[in-house]
């Protein structure tokens, strides 16, 4: 028989992804009602931000980005149309591209962050005791350390 | 100034983004390269397989998947066209349709399910203590009370 969890982590793992689903549901319900901006589009803007210079290589994007890793080409075509990011060939081969942020993407985060802030503090925050919010720190920062780089 | 969250809890929201992102990743490559199945295809199997008589109203099952709620039309398109479920009119009214899980949907499901739950162990499950487990749970059963019935 291979591994299986538990039953409580098993459930615990289901209630990630329910509460994934539903507060991303409802985070980018209220950004594209209030900013007509998709969520997947705020990710990526938000990525490019951190970045030096808002400035990443497509593949450095792509592992960056939390929402949507798979589309992600096509969601830059989008963006790129949309003027909020433009692309550059990356200087050192000629192979790879870098997506880079726009004036106008950057103003379109600025105007997103308090909608999208305000969303997770009543989404998601506001539900979890002091106590909640140190035990889900402390447990997925190990899933994601592990999993970050696997051995 | 609109409410946002204070930085402990807006840490643990982007570490919830962040293993599930990761999770979800390696879950799917997994269960791609042993069983030829995407993750979202498991996803739709495994809630029809929980329905009475394996069949749900495409809205319910919309509300009941936990990974590509957008995409569902084109998904169950698909699902149709490999044989693992079939379309129906819904009984009660010309317009509703149902989704119905196969036989052989019900067949790739169960061989699909060691490997995912292998997986679960793997890369979440085996990383938590007993009391992150269960602060993980509770933690996250407060939110998805909580944005499952919004006031």
């Amino acid at each position: 028989m291979p591994r299986r969890p538990d039953p409580e982590r098993l459930a615990a793992w289901r209630l990630l992804l329910e509460a994934h689903a539903a507060v991303v549901d409802r985070l980018g319900r209220e950004l594209e009602a209030e900013c007509g901006l998709p969520l997947t589009w705020y990710d990526v803007l938000l990525q490019l931000s951190s970045a030096p210079e808002g400035r990443l290589r497509m593949r450095d994007l792509a592992r960056a980005v939390l929402l949507s890793r798979s589309g992600l080409t096509r969601l830059v075509d989008r963006m790129e149309t949309a003027g909020m990011v433009c692309r550059e060939a990356h200087p050192s081969d000629g192979r790879g591209a870098n997506a880079v942020l726009t004036p106008a993407g950057r103003a379109a985060l600025r105007r997103a962050a308090p909608v999208h802030l305000r969303g997770i503090d009543a989404h998601f925050a506001r539900h979890l005791s002091d106590a909640d919010a140190a035990a889900l720190g402390d447990a997925l920062s190990r899933v994601v350390a592990a999993e970050r780089d696997p051995a």
